[in-house]
């Protein structure tokens, strides 16, 4: 294919990952000629959403598009690639950071990752510009398309293999799930009382903000960093000794006091 | 004083929270009168950065302001109200979510609570207009007034007593010192394996403004929220077996598979 030509997509999997790739790529000057999902109603509502070609038919997947990406979850990954029946020719992709890229060598001699770094809910929308897209692929020739491909959605590109791709996503719990899960929690305590956690949704934002520019280390707060004592007890009370709550608070707090203890190298509470 | 005169401000303490103020007020139609702090190179530079008198003597205090704010520490707390000589008819509020209000009383018979719930640091500049101020006096028409002086801040006015006060500051520490070390942990994770912070930080912003709209517990993604042990194990692997950020994994990972199972109320997973 000529660097000129529109590039055609193939879309496997209508999930989380898929439905905001395919939202995003019928704004863009790539052209999305199908989608499949496992899952009649999935690929429907995709498909007429999008107004793009669906199957739930793997053997029906067009045979002459440009790239293949598999958005589907990663205990999915090897299912699928063993009933992928393309011309081995055909460039293929997913999307997993938890996958390695040699899974795909089953279905093709030409593979990738397209592993774009961002949290996916159905219900909210994604804005692609600012997402990092961690890029792999088994040949330079492919790397360079599927830079190419990648420049449709966001300017942060890395280049990265399996094992550096694997430690980002585990980064992506620390500062994604884990951090939400707290949110959670935070919001339990104060409906608790009956108070709103919209009171909170500020100090949110901004300790979000916050790092975008400062190390988190510089900008850490609270009783813990302060080392009072007095709060901390308070606190734990509060919770109610012995609850599950309390228990997470005593573990963070105790975190936190050991890397003040010991700044700038993981630290260890053994 | 009539509500339309200028109110007159005397700030005691001038830490994180105190030059937030400091500069507020000096863009307001209140006006600062005087800056207190126990260092004289605190007191100094804030005061000449806003120029506005400044001491470092309690005794000092101008005797007839509108309002008198204590900044400070609440270990400090108790031995700066012990020392305050001013006449018992002036309003005295701090702004600690940790201190009860009545903690004032030792030094006015007109004493109350100004609350702002964000997180503070000098480097970082603060926008009040969207921060909750969590206000309490021990008089209504004082209330009145510390609503009035709020005003020049914030719309976002919650009155509360000192009880709902300190659950606020307990989930503020759950929305904000626990993710933000969270961060520095994902900082360490990336850094270790040299790569950078800037990889994530599209996702912790991303993070918080989802949970703006939307409750976490609908929000929540990843490994553990679709209990996935192939890959909590793979993590864990990577963090090194029985190292601190391995336990802290597993401890958090732990937490929201109990969530998942216990759904809508808090969890206990002793």
């Amino acid at each position: 294919m000529k660097h000129t030509d529109i590039m055609r997509v193939v879309l496997v999997g209508a999930g989380n990952v898929g439905t905001h790739l395919a939202y995003h790529l019928c704004s863009s000057q790539v052209k999305l000629v199908q989608i499949w999902s496992r899952t009649e109603v999935s690929a429907r509502t995709l498909g007429e959403r999008v107004e793009v070609p669906f199957t739930t038919t793997l053997d029906d997947l067009s045979a002459d598009a440009d790239l293949y990406i598999v958005a589907v979850p990663d205990h999915a990954l090897p299912e699928i690639m063993s009933l992928l029946s393309l011309q081995r020719d055909r460039f293929i992709v997913h999307t997993s950071a938890g996958s390695s890229m040699d899974i795909l060598r089953i279905a093709s001699d030409r593979y990738g990752v397209f592993y774009p770094l961002q949290t996916f809910s159905r219900t909210h929308p994604v804005r692609f510009s600012n997402v990092p897209l961690c890029l792999e692929a088994n040949t330079a020739g492919d790397l360079a398309l599927l830079k190419d491909f990648a420049r449709h959605f966001s300017r942060r590109i890395y280049i990265m293999d399996t094992e550096k791709r694997k430690t980002v996503h585990l980064a992506a719990v620390f500062a994604n799930n884990f951090p939400n899960y707290l949110y959670q929690v935070s919001e339990d305590i104060l409906h608790g009382e009956k108070l709103p956690f919209d009171l909170v949704k500020p100090l949110i934002r901004e300790t979000a903000m916050k790092v975008q520019r400062q190390s988190p280390r510089q900008v850490q707060t609270g009783p813990a960093s302060r080392e009072d004592h007095a709060i901390i007890s308070q606190h734990i009370e509060r919770l109610g000794r012995d609850t599950a709550y309390a228990r997470l608070y005593s573990f963070l707090t105790q975190c936190i006091l050991d890397s003040l203890a010991n700044k700038n190298k993981p630290h260890d509470h053994a």
